[in-house]
């Protein structure tokens, strides 16, 4: 089969279709898209090599008396099922864990790839298998209502309106909120704007706005800082931007003024769509491109340019 | 009256006793006791001059129909009252306040101070001035509680076994925890084994060994780091610890692992009584000395060795 292959370079390459073990199912791949993860992935995050690629569409190959032929997506993490974290409903966080196209999992941008029975998740009929390709990062979004409970009357500042930052624009819209999503760049500003979002350039804050919740999906160092500079003592800040490096934080202002800062990462699929399959979140103006699964190495190139939202590969 | 005062370096003066305004009134100083905080102002932190000290046990000597003559403590924070954060149950946070022996607010190193009358809090009639001393940073371990939700049956590890860290220590002792207590000082240890509670060095730990919820009252910028590394994903940790100077943190490990950090300060004052007058807490084995209040500079010399716990001061 054609897979794209990251051993610090990346090209196409032609390999082995993979062979499902256990309970894993093979998977015929229809649609997948760029993730910042994957981006950073060719920077050297988590050391990967291998077929990188987590957020996906595809038909099960196997012959499975419940999932031959479907249209499915499937969570990322693989878990052991037997270690401390996996037995306090901490799955997720397995200490024995692969991750689809991130951790010692070869991933889905190839034309196949093998996933376990119980990480798939029948898409619903009336969902397009492009849109559903979204249910990943929407199942991220989502993973913030999972973790604290936000009041529908609570304010909430979002920084970044890139991918991530306007599916959880469109989660927190949803939940009632006054939400003010905040970018430096004015393209995705825009977007956001034509998308019907409280979106403002980033300049435009003063010091003094504050909000109760802070969200910092920016992917950059600086996020942090300006978010804590917005919360309300007492306030939340749940940090989604991975960065390599350690960052210089103010540890006094957090005890001073009683800040909560919560990490998150992935999160549940179910929810995520039942959202997509009744038309409350909308993620077809994301998609800034769909580029044939033959030119994914410029779909790469259109991913890492500033104003790129979301670049989607059509599998054919 | 006498008054320890600071203005970049610490003298006993002669100043002039404080008149009370609004709906203030006058203390006289029984007990005083030296908490980092102070150590730290002497370091530069808030940059304040003036009197310090804020964790006291005094009598009322202004007269008053319920408190002329009446033994009390005192919460450190006078907040506006009509600001948000007053107005949304976040006195200790008002952006106006004034904040006893810390910020704008003559504290209680001193033979008087006045204090709002809102602020204080008669001592239970079986509770010695002594041990009422202890109200205030009995307050801040219990503030955890305030803050956040924690389970008997989670496991707990706490870093430092100083003033706060043996207090926080006695008060998850009391919520039924499976707790540990690690400090770097085999004499903190010690005093902690001898007070019944499971303290061990902290250089006991094993890379593996993890808790659900870490508490870092070490007062050191390496506290953080180290609790980061014992906590479960999806655990919490709490910061107790004010450091003047930004830290380097990993933000990638916070996101990943899903932690959750709240940053705690000061706490409620009936509770602490509470816990202190059932003898539920019994702070007197934390006492390193009581100095006399003439012998005041001595005090802080003794206060800042690295064995010392708590250092009270009797005004007589």
């Amino acid at each position: 089969m054609k897979a794209l292959f990251f051993d610090g370079s990346l090209a196409l390459k032609d390999i082995s279709t993979p062979e499902p073990r256990g309970d894993e199912v093979l998977i015929r791949i229809l649609y997948s898209a760029i993730c910042n993860t994957d981006l950073e992935i060719l920077k050297g995050y988590m050391g990967f090599t291998g077929i990188p690629g987590h957020e996906f569409v595809g038909e099960v190959v196997t012959p499975h008396r419940k999932l031959s032929g479907r249209v499915v997506v499937g969570e990322i993490n693989c878990p052991c099922g037997e270690c401390y974290l996996c037995k306090t409903g901490r799955r997720t966080h397995c200490t024995n864990r692969s991750v689809l196209g991130i951790d010692h999992h070869a991933g889905v941008f190839a034309d196949f790839m093998v996933l376990p029975e119980e990480n798939l998740h029948i898409i619903p009929q009336n969902l397009s298998p492009v849109a559903a390709v979204f249910t990943e990062p929407l199942a991220a979004a989502l993973e913030i209502f999972e973790q604290i409970r936000i009041k529908p009357s609570q304010t909430v500042f979002i920084f970044g309106a890139g991918k991530l930052g306007l599916l959880i624009s469109q989660v927190f819209r949803l939940h009632g909120c006054d939400y003010k999503t905040f970018d430096s760049n004015p393209a995705k500003v825009v977007k956001a704007v034509d998308m019907g979002l409280n979106a403002f350039l980033a300049s435009s804050l003063a010091p003094a706005d504050k909000a109760e919740v802070c969200i910092d999906c920016t992917g950059s160092p600086e996020g942090i800082r300006v978010a804590l500079e917005h919360l309300y003592p007492r306030g939340r800040l749940v940090l989604k931007t991975t960065i390599a490096d350690p960052e210089l934080i103010d540890l006094n202002q957090i005890v001073i003024n009683e800040f909560n800062i919560t990490g998150s990462r992935c999160g549940p699929f179910a929810p995520a769509l039942n959202l997509l399959s009744h038309g409350f979140i909308d993620p077809e103006p994301l998609i800034t491109k769909i580029f044939e699964f033959s030119e994914i190495l410029k779909a790469f190139e259109c991913a890492a340019l500033p104003d790129t939202i979301k670049v989607v590969i059509n599998h054919g």
